[in-house]
């Protein structure tokens, strides 16, 4: 069970050479999403040698421009490939209009099903539920209708303690899998050994949460509480404190406080305005309140691990 | 009078990280026209450093994907941006639906007026007009519908023959603008003086004609007869002729064709099929019917001058 996180773009507002919108590619317990599709998601996905055909849900925050004016692109594209699995896009209500009427105009039958789930709620809710992973909205406040998004590791099957089964002789092969999921162990003679004496609890659930666009929002802490990884946008410093609520972005500071209450693992920073040359300027900000912090940067891939979660891998393709 | 033409984008379907779909920058006497949007084109603006207070004017030959996908992009940031001139759009109908649903679902109010051509003829059209140049649509025959643009200088005023108006002491400074404009002059004593002896023919006007994408359409012909640069999409070679056919395109010969027939100044070939690594192909396969031919490049400049016409002045930006 582990979380690989590649950052195919971290920067608000328009897109320049070297400064891609939101997008990023998940894997989570051998699960893979796209959250978010600014232009040129589908060049980013080709750059950093990210499968298309791995890409079977993506997840749209709200409809600005730098969050999904890549997704039609990025749809053509797939049915030029002659792709034939289910896509899912999960997104706000007019998403849906806003692909069918470009796909008609432009004559395009997809060789595969497109399948929206729109989003509308203003209260959380399970949108994805597999073996594997769960995917919470997270609602969240900003000049239009705007969910963050909860991808959380189902919890695996207990360990069996095998020191302590071989004590009990009964035990055949055939009881491991119910021991793995939880059952105890009634003897011939009656008794009940519980399964806590037989197993370990299983591989602590890694969880990550997206967090953009948005005003400080703090009661969005009671949904993501204890998340190993947190992306939060930071727009602005607090030196534009008053942009940032004009706009309902967030500050570094605002992030690293939805961070401690929040008490997750680490908190990654992005989404900078365009204003900024010196990305560091967030870090330290954020080090003020809350002191896990890392900055997105494109082709930055961050991943944790259940065996430690709280360390971290840091790579960076170029 | 000249003509300048920066190749943003040259290549078919689906954009690579060095292969943008289609989208050129015309400058024609002193006009700049944007051609076709492909995604990624603010990039490849930005880029080549071209500012985009240049733009005025934006052409759309049809709603595939890859010459259109990069507008609503284009159109957001000149919004972030504060841009305050008008901007006219020309393109097939459903673009100003398309256009506008997008503006509306993110709240999007622009700063500037944006006024939608919409085109629909079949028949060759003046779609702009003012005091330096002319647009014309040149109808194509694609999946969808579909129109090339040809641009032409307006002829300029006749050239004042300094030694032949010596000759006549009675013209004044004064007649020098009736001269220039054709009038022939008449003397005191009634006796007509023909314009063209007094005036020199105006420099010559240049042109331009887009044509992408089409089946191979020698009808075309009379519309952009002589014209000093054509572009022809060429997204096949012979060998995929009957993939041309169903997928109406045209191939690198059959560009030649109609360079020929037209009788143009010079042949720029484009929108490559991805299925071709060696483009030089196409120029052997063109210059086969053909001798003058360009090949479309990413950052290309294409420079013609009304004192050279025939000679070409071809640039790189990196």
């Amino acid at each position: 069970m582990s979380i690989s996180l590649t950052i195919l773009g971290c920067h608000s507002a328009t897109p320049r050479t070297f400064a891609h919108p939101t997008s990023q590619y998940l894997e989570i317990n051998n699960r893979r999403f796209l959250i978010d599709c600014g232009e040129g998601t589908q060049v980013q996905l080709r750059k950093y040698k990210i499968k298309f055909s791995a890409i079977n849900h993506i997840f749209i925050s709200h409809l600005h421009g730098d969050h999904f004016f890549g997704l039609i692109g990025l749809l053509s594209t797939f049915g030029l490939l002659g792709r034939k699995n289910d896509l899912h896009v999960f997104g706000p209500r007019d998403l849906k209009n806003i692909i069918n009427l470009q796909l008609k105009a432009s004559n395009s039958w997809l060789s595969f099903n497109l399948i929206f789930h729109e989003l509308y709620s203003d209260k959380s809710e399970l949108i994805f539920d597999d073996d594997k992973v769960e995917v919470y909205t997270i609602p969240l406040e900003h000049r239009v209708y705007t969910n963050g998004f909860l991808f959380k590791e189902k919890t695996g099957e207990r360990k069996l303690n095998i020191e302590a089964i071989k004590q009990i002789s009964e035990i055949e092969i055939c009881d491991y899998q119910n021991l793995k999921s939880g059952k105890d162990f009634t003897k011939k003679d009656g008794r009940v050994i519980l399964n806590k004496s037989l197993t370990f609890n299983p591989p602590k659930s890694l969880s990550y949460a997206f967090c953009s666009d948005t005003i400080y929002k703090p009661d969005i802490t009671s949904i993501i509480k204890g998340v190993d990884l947190l992306y939060h946008e930071a727009t602005f410093l607090n030196d534009r404190q008053e942009t940032a609520i004009t706009t309902k972005h967030s500050t570094a500071e605002e992030a690293a406080k939805i961070a401690k209450q929040a008490n997750v693992g680490q908190l990654i920073l992005g989404h900078y305005s365009s204003r900024y040359n010196n990305l560091d300027l967030f870090k330290q900000e954020a080090e003020t309140v809350f002191d896990k912090v890392i900055l997105a940067k494109e082709g930055k891939i961050i991943k944790i691990d259940n065996k430690v979660p709280n360390e971290l891998f840091i790579a960076h393709l170029n």
